[in-house]
């Protein structure tokens, strides 16, 4: 291993350039990203060695690690299946769902390129590669879905990563993204509507937003994330997260219905549920 | 002002007595609540002088601060209605909604004694009175309801409250309620749905919430606080919650239908217009 290439330099990528640099400095990691910036910002720090366009990156790599919002995954992936890669390259990705990855890999898979899914369940409101850290999924759940990679690929991408300190979970994709989209994506979802929803009804009230509380702010927090990451993860995952935002309507319409005709045992019934459960994840 | 009766001694509770007895510690206050352990905390610690009923306490006060949840604080204005107080008291309430609070107090005032309607726009998912503290308010806005206090009264209830350093707003109970349905009701009852629908759909998921990371803690955090205080919260302000609620539901119908279809543009808009507002509210 001595050469990573990373595409997509933004939180999670950047992040990944530190570990694998710690893991072992004498990696060259090659960097691929539109802005310049962020490219200036991490060749400046020394976390990226060089930086070149991706066609001519890939075939120099014995990683590749595809870090840009899911749609260009895919198209990172069939532009791979046309090039003339290493033949031990591992090609992984960070994409937040799986199934249309792991789909479009298998034409990678189809030409002995090897590939393994990835999904690190951490990030942030904060994006770009200045917030990028080398502990920014410690703890937190590190989603692998195998593909066509060997053991001793798996073993060396896990020792690059080592300084990361994550929660390995193997999981095949169609679990992958139910998963994710009642724990991220919906969740996603309905901030950035609660932020839109009380916008639009205080934008002639004097106060408005800016009482917010603690409360309204931890609910939205996630709302603020890049626009850009989110659509493609939505368009993703649209079956999945369409699927559960009919469940979450239907939950939130019977509390609202309890809550109207004045029903006070079943509410307190929904909230004690829901602060038992929310109680029992640490904080 | 000799005597502060504060009946209800959970987190908003305890921590107005912690900032009355700093204000002014030759102060007495005379706490009221159904459990001892809170009642023996806040003796031990100084906090409350005297323990006794609210029948017998309520005669004796300068201040009665009502900080239970909305159901019982207006159980106990319709009690103080019928018990011989001090001629110059002032009543004054924390309830989360104030439309109902307001109606209540009417028969307080058409007896000559004094009520401003109160709520501190803060709380905590920690309940209980050993996480009261001078400070759980600071900066956040206090909003006071005017009903038949006297500017003498406001302004000592206003000294006394100093060191919990609040923005007062004074607002009208319909808007007040309208407010802080968008901004407090509606985002917990999103949460409580939340973490409700997501643990139903995980039930049989040996991962399930166990890998949640930072963003759905975030989001769901205010589900765990107390039902109780949100069981009376919610149906005090029940009309308008109802309201907002079907707002809710049709933006978060529109955003689901964006996605459904792939319609890549109209859920970049509606992510991206919500990102800019969470962005400019501080963190």
């Amino acid at each position: 291993m001595r050469t990573v290439l990373i595409s997509g330099l933004g939180l999670i990528g950047s992040s990944i350039a530190r570990i694998i640099k710690q893991a072992d400095s004498t990696i060259q990691i090659i960097g691929v990203d539109p802005d310049d910036r962020s490219v200036d910002f991490l060749m400046a720090q020394l976390v990226i060695d060089q930086r070149r366009s991706f066609a001519e990156a890939a075939p120099l790599a014995d990683l590749i690690v595809l870090a840009g919002p899911v749609s260009v995954i895919i198209e990172q992936i069939n532009e791979l299946v046309s090039l003339s890669l290493k033949p031990d390259v591992l090609v992984t990705d960070v994409g937040s769902s799986k199934v249309k990855i792991m789909a479009a890999a298998t034409h990678l898979s189809a030409r002995q390129v090897a590939f393994v899914g990835g999904h690190p369940m951490a990030g942030s409101d904060k994006v770009g590669s200045r917030f990028g850290r080398v502990d920014l999924f410690s703890g937190a759940a590190y989603f692998l879905v195998a593909q066509s990679q060997t053991d001793t690929q798996l073993n060396q991408f896990k020792r690059l990563m080592a300084p990361a300190n994550v929660n390995w979970q193997m999981i095949d994709a169609k679990a992958h993204d139910h998963l994710v989209s009642e724990l991220s994506h919906v969740p996603h979802i309905v901030a950035t509507t609660l932020v839109n929803t009380v916008a639009k009804s205080l934008e002639n009230n004097p106060l408005g937003l800016k009482v917010a509380a603690g409360g309204f702010k931890d609910t939205t927090r996630i709302a603020g994330a890049s626009p850009e990451m989110w659509t493609a993860v939505a368009l993703s995952n649209a079956d999945e997260i369409t699927r559960d935002l009919d469940q979450f309507k239907n939950q939130l319409s019977e509390l609202q219905a309890a809550i109207k005709r004045g029903d006070r045992q079943r509410v307190f019934e929904i909230f004690e549920a829901a602060s038992k459960i929310r109680k029992s994840l640490n904080h």
